[in-house]
């Protein structure tokens, strides 16, 4: 009989799970689309039974004690999925209880960032931290914070929205109704948007004058930068000064051990992280200068599930 | 026998302490001059012989279990005072442990915005939340976070220096040694800054005119504005402008229920807390508006030996 814990990630697009145990070893997994049934509890159906037939097919005698869930707007204190921007059923959707109704062991419900933060304590490279911070970039500016050993969740389970702490009064407009929030500078789409005030601003050449707006990315602009292109340097230097300076701040507040970067963006490696680092030593208060160390993720593509799964391991460490 | 712990509050110029049982009832107190020794160990006598002797003089028989100290650059980590700049005695005091050494008890160090905020969840208004926040407002501006019941405290014991966030990069001087701290605007010293500001600014008429800046006081721009001079209405609203867009920036961190103020600068009242609210609720993240209440802290004048107490206290609740 093998312990194990159901990872689930849910995405907007494709909800993947795994039979994870507690030295974060997968024992199978297995993919549902989203978004093709009009219920939430016909989705709900559609998943049991992939989980049900792919704990049959293990070879291995499978015994589920808890299962963790990372999903858009995924609140922990609730155990709901609350009015997330990207999935087709809206209101509260009450994902823990309908969950372990029919499975009958402990569900907990986070978001993705909080589910990174989690797996890089159990299973990453933050296993012996109590107090540290996971920033996932991607098309946004996702965080986990970990503090005293825990999740940081705030009173109603929405702690952590780094992403969106105002960095320029009046700035850039964001999804979220306001200005200068540090993801419209620090993202996959924040790079992009600076890419173009570039292009505006100099007169230098560059490869990235060739391409309309809508058929460019991030990834365009790192391997222009890799390539020598001056102008793609400087929109990464300028993206990793902004999200330096936030960490400065941020600092003050939680004070952490580390800061792992995860996601598309984080592949750009030392050419975003040079400038955030000389950045945040530049503006860190003294008390933390020298102290905080910036790196990539140890966790793997499967970092979804992992972190999901950890969101149940975290509480029997 | 009656179960009490030692709050100490270290000052620049006294160190009070009280003896504190679990409803916060005082059953007596005596007070020292912090600096008229050269060693620190002497000091550390003359506070034992003022403990021992207030113990003897008691009527009731108490038993201490507990020793909690409030004291500036206070490290919960280590039990240390680090290099604290209004101490006579530099580096690393081993406060904790010969406190302990002494009395045969747990010691807990950590510093006044702390010891506030453990004092407010113990003994004043945040008695039933495990996630609010106490601002300090003083000649500098401190903070004491509490996250999942428990003081946000950073890998290092330094977390907590909202006053410490840069709010205006290349602003003001601060004597930290960066530009643009909060604290150089929100503080007794912030506002008799802005009131100099809006002087030069400013045409209007205005009482504050005939001080001179080595004389002014916050109470002083108080006064003026409860009284209806526009100028230093309009300084209040700044401060309290600057204060509200830092506040829901820090709520995108740690999502707190309630914040509470504290000190000199907070008896301003509403004069300060309108336009706080005002600000916070303009500049914040549609997730947390409407949600975190802001009030004054429900601890009288002997706050800061309560805070200290309760250190202890919190650890039994």
């Amino acid at each position: 009989m093998k312990d194990i814990t159901i990872g689930i990630d849910i995405g907007g697009t494709n909800t993947v799970f795994g039979f994870i145990d507690s030295n974060g070893k997968s024992w199978g997994e297995g993919t549902i689309p989203t978004q093709t049934r009009e219920r939430f509890e016909d989705y709900l159906k559609d998943l049991f039974k992939a989980i049900d037939q792919t704990i049959r097919n293990s070879k291995e005698d499978l015994r589920v004690i808890g299962v963790g869930i990372g999903a858009p707007n995924g609140n922990y204190r609730t155990g709901t999925i609350d009015n997330a921007a990207n999935l087709r059923w809206k209101g509260n959707l009450d994902l823990a209880k309908l969950i372990g109704e029919e499975l009958k062991v402990p569900v907990k419900v986070t978001n993705d960032a909080n589910a990174a933060a989690l797996g890089e304590r159990i299973f990453g490279g933050a296993k012996d931290m109590s107090d540290f911070m996971v920033i996932t970039l991607g098309t946004g500016l996702g965080s986990g914070i970990v503090v005293n050993g825990d999740l940081l969740y705030g009173h109603d389970g929405f702690a952590g929205e780094v992403g969106h702490i105002i960095v320029r009064p009046g700035g850039r407009e964001c999804g979220c109704g306001r200005r200068g929030c540090l993801e419209t500078y620090v993202s996959a789409t924040g790079v992009k948007r600076t890419a173009y005030k570039m292009l505006a601003k100099h007169l230098g050449e560059s490869s990235l004058r060739d391409v309309p707006f809508n058929g460019l990315t991030a990834k365009m602009v790192a391997d222009a930068a890799n390539k020598g292109d001056l102008l793609a340097i400087e929109i990464f230097a300028y993206t990793g000064r902004m999200l330096g300076e936030a960490l400065a701040n941020v600092a003050s507040v939680t004070s952490p051990k580390a800061i792992f970067f995860f996601g598309g963006l984080a592949k750009a490696g030392d050419l975003l992280f040079d400038p955030v680092r000389e950045a945040m030593e530049k503006n860190i208060l003294f008390l933390y200068k020298d102290k905080i160390s910036l790196q990539a993720s140890e966790l793997g593509d499967d970092a979804a599930v992992l972190g999901a799964s950890a969101l149940i391991w975290n509480d029997k460490a």
